[in-house]
């Protein structure tokens, strides 16, 4: 169980509000664990062992600034999320031909990789 | 902990890989309890605790069919998971000026529903 893959790792990191929220404040900017701390009604201690989550799910990064750690996001798992959410797309936008709509998505990503194909879907509200 | 909200629990049941290949068989179509076990190393029950977790988290409904019970896939959850996940794509995306991103989305949200202002993001490539 503790040796999780990646795309677990991530969704485990992101199932708890507190984290999120973490994620949500880094995706401005970088910060310090104590900057990070100010909003929550938490411990250092408690916000330090989420960071410790987050980081080791790759979300998120340390660097050093002079004295200070400092947090930064990665995105990257948050794209290979989105990219395991995408191939469940055609269910939730109720396409008629389930099969049709999965079919196009393997072949549009190998047929079409930046072209306009897929821009119909999903942003059209 | 056990009273968490709905996007904690979507991304606790996605944390795992055979949950993840339940719902990949499911998005093509009902299947009942038996017929998901199939293709997993696993005990049937251990499969029922796994389709549990999936119901809990509403990313799964159960229909009667005859004396049979089948499951089918509910998207819904999903839908917020791309949601959540849609705000941090200009970081992955590698924008020049996050903050810039970030605000255009949040005013964007407000001013063009459905609007065409956000089909520029994402979908380019």
């Amino acid at each position: 169980m503790l040796q999780t893959d990646p795309l677990s790792a991530t969704f485990a990191a992101l199932a708890d509000p507190t984290r999120r929220a973490i994620l949500a404040r880094l995706s401005q900017g970088v910060l310090s664990v104590s900057e990070l701390a100010e909003p929550f009604d938490m411990s250092l201690p408690a916000v330090s062992k989420h960071l410790r989550v987050l980081e080791r799910a790759g979300l998120i990064g340390r660097e050093r600034e002079a004295q200070w750690r400092r947090c930064r996001i990665d995105a990257a798992p948050l794209k290979e999320v989105a990219n395991w959410t995408e191939r469940y797309r055609h269910l939730w936008e109720g396409r008629l031909d389930r099969l049709d709509g999965y079919l196009k998505e393997l072949t549009g990503k190998k047929e079409a990789k930046g072209h306009g194909r897929k821009q119909q879907r999903g942003k059209q509200r």
